[in-house]
């Protein structure tokens, strides 16, 4: 639709021309004209069908929402302390719950103080808030690549610049940060999700973290630490947040979604005293603060109740799963297919031979086998990579439905592998 | 603070230099830089001191907080739907509280349909969302003058040009905002609180509501309409939202801050059936979606209770508390300070002669007189005007103290009267 917003004619009059029905698209802006948000929405849509087994989906798993016991902290805590709860309330948050998180950070043997922690609508918000603190239109923002999609699609707001870097199976090839960082010296942050990566799974190791450290010493770059899926650990290992290894030069956003309810929308971030104000004038600039209730309601869940019990309990079932998950590929993938093998988390992260496409192959699992995972081109943010790749989730699906699930897409790779270009 | 990002040396080799204790403050962006929402919070903080009597706060009455009421709608919405509540929901927010929201709307006249609601974490972020997806920097934005500062500080995260519309005793004045848009032909969007508007408390008149819809027909320009306090209103007037005027040409921000509770962080967005799916996803790239549980408890309140009668209590209150401040003005104010007699909200606004200064009045009122307001300036976006005004507010204060208030403010006014350049 072509719209002439105004011109000045002979006589000086301005006079303006439009349609009756206009639809006032021609003033949003770019970026969100240039968002791709949408497009991964359509393939959430294309998987909710009746019949298709969803490994798409990256949602933590409903059988441990502790419905009961946020009743109880609910009843508990509105009664102690309602007055307060309801009103508004500081940019910062509720302070009960800031001062649990930083020492939660402490028993790890990070040092975090309240004073350092603002709470967030999610981890999400973290980043929307780290692009409107740190990013101007493009700046360049080196990324894990692959990365997670709602990062990139936040951060795009911002309309940085990105420069991708590759993530191997102990985390991101540390000498190729070392070279983006050289040749991009004006690089801001880099976008890390070092702890069971959405979508790899992939656990930075210890020498990668030190690595990482080591490449950015000294350097004006700070390290945004996308850290929700740290405590949902298998197997003794003990991720800690890479603020042990950076200091203040790490920038961490945390989560209740992954460990109490993504539906309660509380998160946090973690940053030094000097930046983080501009946290809490980031959130006072877009929600004022995030629900008192939801976060005072969350405080006395954990005070009340054994989180890490609760979070051991978890665990034991995402491992289960993990594990019919991986001996599902053992017996039915082809081999030239490759996964990875999450020490936690919630996704497993496939590769296929280069040629083939896992956007087709996405669409025809569906439609043909009732499968869906996730095609894996959105991960990356150049638009280029990834279209091999795919993105699986165990979390919320039972061990016979994973096997099942398994075996049909199986069955629609093998077709791929015979005939990718026919697909 | 001074870096050298990285220089090229004579043998090619880049080197950094920095400083360990560096704090990365010089990483922030122009728009982080600039924001005024510190000044404003310091304000408040000076006015927070043991003994103040403070008509500063912008707050609803905690006393009308239904702490009861939402403790069993918790119980009951959660043991019906609990798994449904704590999971991720659609960036549109959760279904049944967005049909309530369209159905109030239709109640009123106004034709809404929940495809056109999209829920957020307060109306703030409304403010944010339309940022996003109409703002670019250097765009014209038109607002009133004054305007809500919170609407201010988010909108300037955009780095608009404001254009500021003056506001009269019956709402903008239309005759301004026609040259306001005559002269900025590019200007998209004019902010605007047509019912009990922050500061000033004016509501906008059937001609001043009627005449920005025939300013603005046919033109390619959004009005915003930020509508938290349409339902506090005392004497059986019933201001509508702009939709009924304008039509798709409005985006309408609403609130459960100010009729349930703030703390909640619960409002909403109405935009056209072309425009709604923009706000769901500048939603989708700030937090995802609103708090479900937020949402879901504040549902099922307004289903088992009379929310009506709810709001008719709280503004039996309000209109006592504001007459106990007219009649306090009457009494106490010199007669060179004019105020604002709202008709519902809950603000004053009051204007002294040109060559006094409210921020002077101020610290001079809450050091001598232990009372505090909020000087005018932050209301303004050109940092001209507003500088020999104030608001008040009456919202949370009891009568007697309002009284004692006004007494310890009209002390301080006559001061500045007998030796404005004194203070």
């Amino acid at each position: 639709m072509v719209l002439e917003l105004g011109s000045a004619s002979a006589t000086g009059i301005v006079t303006f021309w439009t349609y009756l029905m206009f639809d006032y698209k021609s003033l949003l802006t770019n970026r969100v004209r240039q968002s791709g948000a949408a497009q991964v929405s359509s393939i959430f849509k294309a998987a909710d069908r009746p019949g298709v087994i969803s490994l798409s989906g990256g949602l933590p798993n409903p059988k441990f929402f502790p419905i009961d016991k946020l009743i109880a902290a609910t009843e508990k805590v509105m009664r102690a302390d309602g007055h307060n709860i309801l009103q508004y309330g500081g940019s910062e948050g509720y302070l009960p719950l800031r001062k649990w998180v930083a020492e939660r950070y402490c028993k790890q043997g990070v040092e975090v103080v309240p004073e350092m922690v603002v709470m967030t609508s999610g981890s999400l918000q973290g980043m929307d808030i780290t692009g409107r603190t740190f990013i101007e239109p493009g700046d360049t923002v080196l990324i894990e690549a692959p990365a997670f999609v709602g990062a990139i699609q936040t951060l795009l707001i911002y309309q940085p610049r990105f420069v991708g870097v590759p993530v191997a199976a102990d985390g991101v090839d540390v000498q190729a940060l070392g070279r983006a960082i050289s040749e991009n010296p004006g690089a801001k942050l880099f976008e890390a999700c070092p702890s069971f990566q959405n979508p790899s799974g992939v656990l930075y190791s210890q020498a990668a973290r030190d690595g990482v450290a080591a490449v950015v010493r000294d350097l004006a770059i700070l390290v945004v630490e996308d850290d929700p899926y740290a405590e949902l650990r298998f197997d003794g290992s003990q991720p800690v947040s890479l603020r042990r290894e950076l200091g203040d030069q790490c920038i961490t956003l945390g989560s209740f979604s992954k460990i109490v309810s993504p539906g309660m929308r509380v998160g946090w971030t973690v940053a030094s005293r000097a930046l983080a104000p501009y946290y809490a004038l980031g959130k006072q600039t877009t929600d004022s603060h995030a629900s008192n209730f939801a976060q005072a309601v969350i405080w006395q869940f954990l005070m009340d109740n054994d989180i890490d019990a609760h979070i051991a309990g978890i665990n034991a079932t995402y491992k289960i799963q993990r594990d019919a998950m991986i001996t599902a590929i053992a017996k039915y993938f082809p081999p030239e297919v490759k996964t990875t093998v999450p020490l936690g988390g919630m996704f497993i992260w496939a590769t296929m031979p280069d040629d083939l496409d896992a956007m087709k192959m996405f669409h025809d699992a569906v439609d043909h086998d009732l499968v869906a995972v996730v095609p894996g081109g959105p991960f990356y943010t150049d638009g280029k990579r990834g279209n091999h790749q795919f993105r699986m989730s165990y979390s919320t699906v039972e061990p016979d439905v994973i096997e099942e699930g398994i075996r049909r897409l199986g069955r629609a790779l093998a077709r791929h592998l015979d005939a990718p270009s026919a697909s």
